[in-house]
């Protein structure tokens, strides 16, 4: 594999991980969970947890650091949401 | 690669890519988009384009596949949400 494939693959991942950031400063800013899908949390997890799997086989390092990072992010936007949805309801 | 590790790339991606479609189904049945950014999605939209690119540089059809499907549920994610926040300005 060469050096420019390694490029392209690390600011792919760059940007479709930083892409979740915003979603868990809105949720830990705003303080409310609203619009939040939970099952679609769950599934996104295990497809995450898939990912950094088949990178690991593939001794692929983009494919493992993005999805460990997406993996990280979206269990903290999980922890935030669930927090804030138990608030709600206990209004 | 071994069919096993295919297996694993094509599983994650469809977990990961179906994790997308309640966002885009829920848009289009509450006819509004309050808590999706947008810039977060172009940020998004660039970085799959990206990922597309690595995997045809590795031949690599589970990250193809994956990214191509998750571009175009992005895609009309994005023409949803913007034909309802201009509905949403009008008003």
């Amino acid at each position: 594999m060469s050096n420019y494939t390694q490029i392209i693959g690390i600011a792919s991942g760059i940007l479709t991980s930083s892409s979740l950031v915003p979603q868990l400063v809105k949720i830990i800013k705003e303080k409310k969970a609203e619009g939040i899908s939970l099952g679609m949390f769950v599934v996104l997890l295990i497809g995450l947890g898939g990912w950094v799997w088949y990178g690991v086989e593939k001794k692929d390092i983009p494919i493992i650091a993005t999805n460990c990072f997406s993996f990280v992010t979206n269990v903290l936007i999980l922890i935030f949401s669930l927090k804030y949805k138990k608030k709600e309801a206990n209004k």
